[in-house]
């Protein structure tokens, strides 16, 4: 369907973000708008191919979707856990969150959708998205971080995803704020994402929750799901309970120092924080970036931007039609 | 003196590189050849004025050396510490090395010259000599660090200097490493320059000094030039003065951590480690990039090169030349 012009009218973008436990994805036109979204369980028992399949019927799904609806699908995006090689669409290197995910080629197994397929990590697209979409639009140059489980991040250079040479660039999350801190899984000691991710700011309110058993954090059910416990911190922050207080004073001069370190060596336009812990409490990343700005060059500190990520957990597959969308536009 | 395919014979550049005392200055063919140098001391007594009359002075030396020679100056690159807009050629951001040496335009006040004239920070002058001809020469993505009375760094990424949003990009120095450690100038915490530089260590050894009076360490004129008493301490570690062993391993330790850091924040091609302490010490070098390998990415550590600096304390002005030259090609 394309009018006098030869554009392509009503044209959309469909994403999808590969997570350790859901696939999310969801059909976005040009504005960023997200028009339809959904989401199923990454399964991977009996290897790759399963979940090839699952990302296979969910392109179906979204195309159809947007089909029936007057909708034409441009391109597709795909976020996943891991390094990738965007220009060879393969995953190169495996993430601690999908064992078994690695040395699979994402471009070649959805080639009869006969669409442009842009592939990237996950980090990436969520920082992306919140360059092209969010918190950071309008800059050149972004850095998005985001406080989950891990610390994950992207970097945006001159208005291009910052790879890195063997693409494993923007971990920024195993920056080391202690050098005789504790073993990180990636080798270094001391890691950012050991202290200030939303899983370290869990582990650290359930060792305080043994050791002070009548402090709110004894209440809080730290086997249940991530941003459940970690609303039960903030709660009992909230509230006062002083050993939650102390915690998070510690993890936000931690993270406010991690920060800091980045800003000096990035000097980024845009500064965004999101992720389980930013969503779920945005005074405790006030507090954060009001401990940043005290910690930075007196050159950079009141230029550099800081600000909460605004598309919350849908912004990994909007981050890969994003990506899918430029794919068209720079094929 | 043009040839018939209308390129200059013999092309000269002339390279200047303002340091803390001395201007490092000479002249640089294409090849990276430094066909003359010299230094002279910098003067900033009345303002900065008094240095611009130095440069121009300099500037002319050189031009007539070269043209007595038969050699034809093509450009002019300037290092400065600060910060700097490489755009305007504006000293927009003053160095603790030289006070009062800020709002200075570098490229008016040298227009005379009818050349091209290129102006950067002094650390990513450096970083680019070694990207260029050096250390990282045949790389796309390289990253130099400068182990002097601070640490200074460069960042190549995609063949390009990396300047950040407000060009105050690449000070890898301040990333923190210890997030409860000593407040540092630039007003973070913990920074690697304050325990990695070559200022770092002598003002670690002479606290050892006072505390070993038995030491080697103790007979170092800590009051002496940077490069001398540096000599002295690796001298000491050498032939295996306890205090001084103990003090480079706790050093080399700190510094991997930091590499490690800056290796999983940027996944650079090629990492160079060069300045005061890395030219005196070859084998104290050595030990931090085994210590570093040991600390990175299973991913990323076997594929970036740490390798040592080539060009020395002339890295200022060669990387000068070689971006004076890139204006006469992208003018």
């Amino acid at each position: 369907m394309t009018n006098s012009s030869g554009q392509t009218r009503n044209p959309v973008y469909l994403g999808l973000d590969i997570g350790g436990s859901f696939v999310k994805y969801g059909v976005v036109n040009s504005d960023g708008t997200v028009l339809f979204s959904s989401r199923t369980p990454t399964l991977l028992d009996g290897g790759p191919q399963r979940l090839i399949d699952t990302l296979h019927r969910v392109i179906l799904e979204m195309a159809e979707h947007s089909v029936s609806r007057g909708f034409r699908p441009q391109a597709i995006g795909i976020g996943s856990p891991g390094t990738i090689n965007p220009c060879s669409g393969k995953i190169t290197g495996e993430s601690p969150n999908l064992p078994g995910w690695v040395n699979v080629e994402l471009r070649t197994p959805f080639a009869e959708f006969g669409l442009p397929i842009a592939v990237d990590n996950d980090a990436n697209c969520s920082a992306y998205a919140e360059y092209t979409y969010g918190a950071a639009s309008g800059s050149r140059h972004a850095l998005v971080l985001t406080l989950g489980t891990g610390i994950g991040s992207g970097i945006i250079i001159d208005g291009r995803l910052f790879h890195g040479a063997h693409y494993t660039g923007a971990e920024l999350g195993h920056i080391s704020i202690n050098s005789r801190g504790p073993s990180c899984g990636c080798g270094n000691r001391g890691c950012l994402e050991l202290y200030a991710s939303a899983g370290a700011i869990l582990r650290r309110a359930a060792r305080l929750a043994d050791f002070y058993p009548h402090s709110a954090l004894a209440h809080i059910d730290f086997s249940a799901r991530e941003d459940s416990s970690l609303a039960g911190v903030f709660s009992a922050a909230r509230d006062g309970d002083p050993a939650a207080v102390e915690l998070l004073e510690t993890v936000a001069d931690d993270l406010a120092v991690g920060l800091a370190s980045i800003i000096n060596a990035f000097d980024p336009e845009v500064l965004v924080v999101g992720g389980g812990a930013a969503d779920a409490a945005p005074e405790f990343i006030a507090d954060v970036f009001r401990r940043t700005k005290r910690l930075t060059f007196k050159n950079s500190a009141p230029k550099t931007k800081l600000v909460p990520a605004k598309l919350g957990n849908r912004a990994g597959f909007i981050g890969a039609a994003a990506l899918g969308r430029n794919a068209t536009e720079h094929p």
